[in-house]
């Protein structure tokens, strides 16, 4: 006799969790092979090996599945350390985003569609902002508020100005083709730049 | 008799300056109703009483007509003053190019449509990169070697950095949904940060 207590089990725990993968990956590999914008669900469910229904069934558009393959490949490549040293803490961090999103021909291809689709879809917009950006800006701030509870920045430091300052020039770049950061040492400029401007009177 | 050694016209002088405008005019208004999307070189067409044929002589696809109008509207709101205080001018320029452009309905829609289009668009991108964005940096660059010459900013600021860290957080807001800055306050804080990391050692 089922327990009635139990939750019922919700629709998208049913999902294959091979299935998912296999769209995923297929909606990056196609982003990366034609751009986003020709790639339709049909070539995705082609590429994957599933139904067009099935896709649907989980995913509203082509932006969604997109969109959750760029928050997978973003675990771990954005993951924020804590090593006590703020300074190399944020290159290890943005060189991770750099090299592991930004500047991946597959990954990078499918974000920069992604975002010029937002700009037609307010819920995929609304995706982008609080489930892609959303956590990884929390725990940049989380790590700059320590750094600024430790004294490293100076107290009246805003974090969101900080984080502006040092990931806009990373989607300046990406999106206004201007090329990406080449390496770390050019990354360090950027973040020695930033945290000058924030470091404590002394 | 006509001089022989007089330049042929070119075929770009032949243009009417009232259908050009009336085309450009025509193709911000439509991306402002519809956004860049889905307006069509048939559509700016009627909309500015001109044929199709005409469009397609002078400019190459819509996107080339939306980077002209945006050309034209950037003249001159994102013009760069140089009344010898650094800070002041820059609060000025970042303040018209928002105000102007940025945050213009009408104008920040086709500019983000166009950034999309250029995705998919090499030429495009080039258009973008040389035509709109390229004459407007190197505007910034001349003004802010000025400084560094005057001792305004340090021997060793590379003028480059300085224009990403000012610029690119207008875009990133812009392009991911960030909101604009909202008044004049609000820029001088930015530029003060951003000035303050490249002061002169005193």
């Amino acid at each position: 006799m089922p327990d009635q207590n139990a939750p019922a089990q919700p629709p998208h725990r049913r999902r294959s969790e091979s299935s998912r993968r296999a769209i995923l990956d297929a909606s990056l590999d196609l982003c990366a092979q034609h751009g986003y914008g020709p790639v339709t669900v049909e070539a995705i469910a082609a590429r994957a090996g599933v139904s067009k229904k099935t896709i649907y069934r989980w995913w509203p558009s082509k932006g969604a599945v997109v969109l959750e393959a760029l928050n997978d490949a973003a675990n771990p490549a954005a993951d924020f350390p804590d090593s006590g040293d703020l300074r190399e803490d944020l290159v290890v961090q943005m060189g991770g985003l750099v090299r592991g999103l930004l500047s991946d021909r597959r990954v990078g291809r499918a974000l920069v569609g992604l975002i010029a689709d937002t700009h037609h879809d307010p819920r995929l917009a609304h995706g982008l902002v609080d489930d892609l950006f959303g956590p990884r800006v929390d725990d940049a701030r989380r790590r700059l508020l320590k750094a600024r509870d430790a004294g490293q920045i100076r107290s009246d430091a805003d974090p969101d100005l900080l984080i502006e300052l040092l990931y806009a020039p990373l989607y300046y770049r990406l999106l206004l083709h201007q090329g990406t950061l080449q390496d770390a040492d050019e990354l360090r400029v950027l973040v020695d730049h930033v945290l000058r401007s924030f470091a404590p009177p002394s």
